[in-house]
């Protein structure tokens, strides 16, 4: 039987139960700029969350892991701005956030996953939050997901929010989600920040079992600039309205839920990519004909991941030997004779290796290819079956521009 | 007792025996720049020499790696401007080559180590080789090392050419040395190109076990932009003209040697990060108090290649945050709780994070620090008595252009 699947508007609060703000309280010095965000639940969720692995991590991560370590949260308080890591009262501050926003919510501190995203290493200031949290609490709104994706913006130039509705045992159901990507994105078994909500009713064993099956094809699969970042976090609340029959197993519902995450998840990476800091394009490595799954990804990860690709994808500039070179260093078993690789857009598709070495091709075909904003990369291995794709951007004066003086 | 060493003038042609050329032959388009270079002793060399571990690797590996197999060579005949890889007649083309320049010089085809730089996936054209040749050879001279240094360059914009003179039983002896670097840069065991000559008398084995070992901590600590190229190689030929007692054991000689061949090769490396494609200053990070030299060395190299780090030490911006961020990501055992950073330059020094949390500093002062064309990052782990030191580049605009559009 096939789902329906489709997607709508209204972000985090599309699934029923869910509402959400976002503000300037003052973290920030640029007053348009939004920088504190409240997703709450009328009820309590169901709640599982993914963290990065990187072993510097922010503060927030620390507080969030003990708060839904029963499995169960109300809501999501974020900030942005400051990342709230190594700083020496960092796990006061971020228990000290849940504690505000559970007093303004009668709700407890540990009913909050807490989460910060920007400068590392300075200490940030309670005072704008607490002075903030009766404007952020008074805006709770069912039409607030773009107010609270927007204050979770760091450089991100565009706000990432996706819905999507489907059907569990005839019952509608929805997923909502909203992320913040842009610079230090290489996540590893994580993310960056996402918070995702959703009305299935659902176990929150079945839910982390749901997003660690999805985040590693999607989120795990997404480089901007290699660096792992140290406030990695994706946040899945489930409130359970929208009636199903409740998911405690790998059942067809199950799997009907995966497959709508994987989409929204998808969604989101691509426009993480697509808005990677200073980038002008998504580039997006497609693999197929590999030994294994593993291979498959990291040969896709490693072209996406490329300096030298990178550039020459910025310059539209058609230098599939650097594709190849970084196949080569992957350090995975692959016959390097044996590939193929071409370039697909909106502007066509041209082949231009053939069995490891060069063919022919006009590289004004080429150049129209690779203008475009978003291109991939066709990597074909020809020694098995597997395939896997990598999310990425090209590498812009802009990057280094923005990255040069981040601070000031 | 202490062996003198000093540095003096005269690269690859300051050893007995050696003499060298460059010239400008017809691969590349520009007539002001040499493309081609010829190193050649009077007398038979032991020779080793050390390649890219990339799966995909240039024809001239191919044939250098069959024409020294027997420990024995007479010389070095190089191109720049095309890599001579991923192409179907690669290896047919570096034989040719080998050909041209043996039958120029009354000597053997094998008896030549070939190697080519330049862009991967365009085939090489052999006739300007062929016509080139016979000036090549009337130009060798031993005053001809600077040619031949400029005629391996790429995007370099400095020649890389040292020599030095030590003493082995009394005897004294030389090891001169060009390469060049620039961008493609992430050596794994092996390098960029780089030719190295002595006139020691020492056996192909012991000149293999020597380069493997200085490779390790100078040439593999070196990081331009992240990609290792597919034409690494360091070739090392061994006149034995200076008549020290030859060196078949690891005796005092052979450390003497070790060291001078060290000395040599950091030098190479600090001045190909400092000319790293579009860079402006010399990165270096020294990591100590690690519980073992491997803990040190990934994370020196972690912190070096980040892009977030190295773009921070474009703008001159203190963003310590991003090199904790680098060393938490690095993979290994380490504990962040421990770790204090600090920047230092000519322009002073300065403490920016202590026990793995950020300290008050002068942003003034941290600016003097980095502004300079030459940044020593110190990290100290206070969790061992191990201690790497790794080289780079900061990131920057010219990076990108660079390599937006290498080809044209």
């Amino acid at each position: 039987m096939v789902k329906i699947m489709q997607f709508i508007n209204g972000g985090v609060t599309a699934p029923k139960g869910f509402k959400a703000s976002g503000i300037h309280c003052g973290i920030r010095k640029n007053k348009t700029k939004k920088d504190l965000a409240l997703i709450l639940c009328e009820t309590e969720c169901d709640a599982a969350a993914v963290y990065t692995q990187n072993l510097v991590y922010g503060a927030p991560i620390t507080v969030t892991r003990n708060n839904i370590a029963d499995g169960k949260a109300y809501g999501v308080i974020c900030n942005s701005g400051i990342a709230n890591t190594c700083n020496a009262d960092g796990v006061e501050k971020a228990e000290a956030m849940c504690e505000i926003v559970a007093k303004a919510t009668n709700l407890k501190p540990t009913d909050f996953v807490v989460a910060s995203t920007g400068v590392i290493g300075q200490p940030i200031n309670i005072e704008p939050i607490q002075n903030g949290m009766a404007q952020l609490v008074a805006e709770l709104s069912e039409n607030g997901s773009d107010n609270a994706a927007q204050a979770i913006m760091t450089t991100d130039t565009v706000k990432k929010e996706f819905a999507v509705s489907f059907t569990l045992g005839g019952k509608e159901c929805k997923i909502g989600a909203i992320s913040k990507g842009s610079g230090m994105i290489h996540p590893n078994m994580a993310t960056m920040l996402g918070f995702i909500t959703t009305d299935a009713n659902i176990t929150s064993e079945m839910l982390k079992k749901a997003l660690l099956e999805v985040v590693k094809d999607s989120f795990n699969m997404l480089s901007v600039d290699g660096d792992t970042s140290t406030n990695d976090t994706v946040a899945l609340l489930a409130s359970g309205l929208c009636d199903n029959e409740r998911i405690e197993t790998e059942n067809e519902d199950y799997f009907t839920f995966v497959n709508a995450l994987n989409a929204i998840c998808e969604k989101l990476v691509k426009l993480m990519a697509k808005d990677g800091e200073g980038a002008t394009k998504l580039v997006e490595c497609q693999v197929s004909g590999a030994k294994s799954k593993e291979i498959a990804k990291v040969c896709a990860k490693s072209v996406i991941c490329s300096s030298l690709v990178k550039a020459a994808m910025f310059g539209a500039d058609a230098n599939w030997g650097r594709i190849l070179c970084a196949l080569g260093y992957a350090g995975v078993d692959i016959d390097v004779n044996k590939v193929d690789v071409s370039f697909k857009s909106k502007g066509g598709e041209i082949a231009v290796c053939k069995d490891g070495a060069g063919i022919e091709f006009s590289e004004e075909i080429a150049k129209q290819v690779l203008i475009e904003d978003e291109v991939y990369i066709i990597v074909e291995l020809n020694d098995g079956n597997y395939n896997a794709t990598a999310y990425g951007c090209d590498l812009t004066y802009e990057y280094v521009k923005i990255n040069g003086d981040y601070r000031t």
